[in-house]
């Protein structure tokens, strides 16, 4: 017996035939003597809608009153699969975020969960019944219901998971795990077994979306055993997914366990900067006040006292950046700006490189067997990135799958 | 300068166009310097479409689960007209039924509103804020949201104007205002000006869908003036509508105000019942129990030691009616059942009556010139139903319109 926490993405509770095969998946569980709890999001298609809705009526709509109208798609679901569990003989019911409560910060639009009440959960639980829970929404300081931002309910499920101290956080999507790389570029991509909170992060956070970024930070910290699968698969087969754990529960680690990539990039160059200490500070400053996140940043060497800076940006901040530094350019004192949205970052992660060196030397060379121009670099303990042009992008992603030795037999 | 509740129904609010109408109906109060609170109903469609998909899942479906999920329609409603009142410049706010609280018992799908906290609207009103509250819903005894039942909303606009000692409860809705008819059947048919709680309640229970009865029984309990009119009204022309007030109020009263017609009626009789005290208790008891609600009830002269009863039903509960009849015919004793589903009820309405004779004379005469046989009576103080073969309702209501004085010149 285990205590598992099911969570069900959008695609996955997309209709009611989809809602049943959903309560399907949970009586499996249930009637194999698990204790269960669920967290669902909206029905796909219906949270754009809602947005669409206050974009349509106000640009600059109240976020409090936003909240109020986007959370309703997940009380539906949650509604409706309650039912479908109680048809299909299973005790079942709903469970809001100002019920439980679910306590967020006042960020209404992008919150974060402060602290989810277990107790009763579990109660209930033990009680024979499944609680489902109502992910992406949770309860406000203000006593207004609040939401945590796009993808939010895989984040939900984790806290879930953590507040019932449950033995297994479990992802169902429409993908069956967690892959080397895209399989839409590398067709021998192979699906991972066991892929460590960390790669997962690095994974998260540069274009494999497959988690939330947050919901896995959650999961390291809370130390939540999570597992990715599809909700599609075949019932009498193998379901498996990933598990993401913990590094030291993987035995035989891969030294570089996935490639990802990211075109949500922007490369910013502004040249002539004159050369003094805090220069970096002094030209990011007004992207920060601007609310533009900086990602990859090169400074190069000083030569007649000025200075060129390289940086990226999410695309859809371009904009707002460039205007941003714009309207600074007299007080940072560059003398020309240039943007580039035509760029792609490609990242190789794996915890192995901690011990191996000449993670990156292959990186480079390969890179450059294939005439693939590297225009920033930079690298974290578990990660090294590139920025190059976009064009090259499936190129070099096959070219490194292979020289990692990832590519499936 | 006034307090006013405005409630805006489900084609008033049924797409974003109409939301910002509303908002500009609003908006026109607030400027005009009145206290304004807004209760509003789903977006037309939306409840009609979560209901079937809880029907789908299980035509049995736990009412609380319902609850939870029919009741986002109001919830988004209550956001983007929060938002609509925003960007034309009016402080507004959203408030769910569990945020006041609405407090209801715990009959979930058909809740009744047992209390409502006013003070908070009122603080927020005095301040220069509009409240847009959630009709149709509210929180049980057991912490879950609670439905008031179909056409929920109008109950919810005057309870909250009860509890805010609203001037006036302002009910937007497709029409512009009471009638003396159904418009659609008599072309002549006039606007009321004003119209009595005891008349608006006969006419309201006996088919014209103007305000649900429960919202008149409750305006006519705590004395909240309600208008009807409607939100459609060219914003430049005359938009009074129909003010639904106490008797005291009228000063010229008619003797008849309103003809009304119902075909969601349907005529059981049984024949030859053992006649003893207390068999119409007999025959009417298994319908109570099968929660069949009973209308008009004839019972004829007894001549051989049986009687033959005859009485009306809602044509949806009909099969359910018959059935438990059946099954009790041993019981009860009676030796045939006929049904006749194709029957309409023609009430006159009028508190003008209780000091005039000869209303219902003048009903029987002008039925009779038309050759429409009369086939059951029922009376109240202000009130005079028939019951006929649906194939004549239009003759008859047109008969009678004329008849009364009616007709608009």
């Amino acid at each position: 017996m285990a205590r598992i926490v099911m969570k069900f993405g959008g695609t996955s509770v997309g209709d009611l035939d989809r809602i049943r095969n959903v309560a399907r998946l949970v009586k499996r569980e249930v009637d194999a003597g698990n204790e269960v709890s669920v967290v669902v999001s909206a029905m796909s298609g219906v949270t754009n809608q809602l947005v669409g809705y206050c974009q349509s009526l106000s640009p600059l709509h109240d976020a409090r009153e936003y909240d109020t109208v986007v959370a309703t798609g997940e009380q539906v679901t949650t509604g409706l699969l309650s039912i479908a569990l109680q048809e299909a003989g299973v005790d079942a019911r709903s469970w809001l975020g100002w019920q439980l409560p679910i306590r967020t910060d006042n960020a209404h639009g992008k919150a974060r969960i402060e602290s989810i009440e277990g107790g009763e959960l579990i109660n209930r639980m033990q009680a024979g019944q499944v609680p489902v829970v109502a992910g992406f929404q949770g309860i406000g300081p203000d006593h207004r219901i609040t939401t945590l931002g796009r993808g939010g309910s895989d984040t939900s499920a984790v806290a879930v998971a953590a507040a019932v101290r449950a033995d297994r956080c479990d992802i169902y999507t429409d993908v069956d795990g967690v892959y080397t790389t895209d399989p839409r570029i590398v067709a021998r991509a192979r699906k991972l077994d066991r892929i460590s909170y960390e790669e997962m992060l690095e994974l998260a956070s540069v274009g494999s979306k497959v988690l939330q970024t947050r919901s896995v930070e959650l999961a390291m910290k809370e130390r939540v055993r999570v597992r990715v699968l599809s909700s599609f698969a075949d019932p009498e087969g193998e379901n498996v997914g990933t598990l993401v754990v913990d590094e030291d529960e993987i035995v035989e680690k891969e030294i570089v366990s996935g490639i990802a990539y990211s075109r949500d990039e922007a490369k910013i160059t502004v040249r002539r900067v004159p050369d003094r200490p805090g220069v970096a500070a002094h030209v990011l400053g007004p992207l920060t006040e601007a609310n533009v996140n900086v990602d990859m940043i090169v400074q190069n060497v000083a030569e007649d006292g000025t200075t060129d800076m390289t940086f990226t940006v999410g695309t859809s901040d371009l904009p707002r950046a460039q205007a941003a530094l714009s309207a600074a350019q007299v007080e940072i004192g560059f003398a020309e700006m240039s943007a580039d949205p035509q760029v792609c970052k490609i990242s190789v992660v794996g915890v192995g490189m901690r011990s191996h060196v000449g993670v990156a030397t292959t990186m480079f060379r390969t890179l450059a067997e294939k005439g693939i121009n590297i225009q920033v670099i930079s690298t974290s303990e578990i990660k090294v990135s590139v920025l190059i042009a976009e064009e090259y992008a499936e190129l070099a992603v096959r070219a490194l799958h292979t020289a990692y030795g990832l590519d499936a037999a």
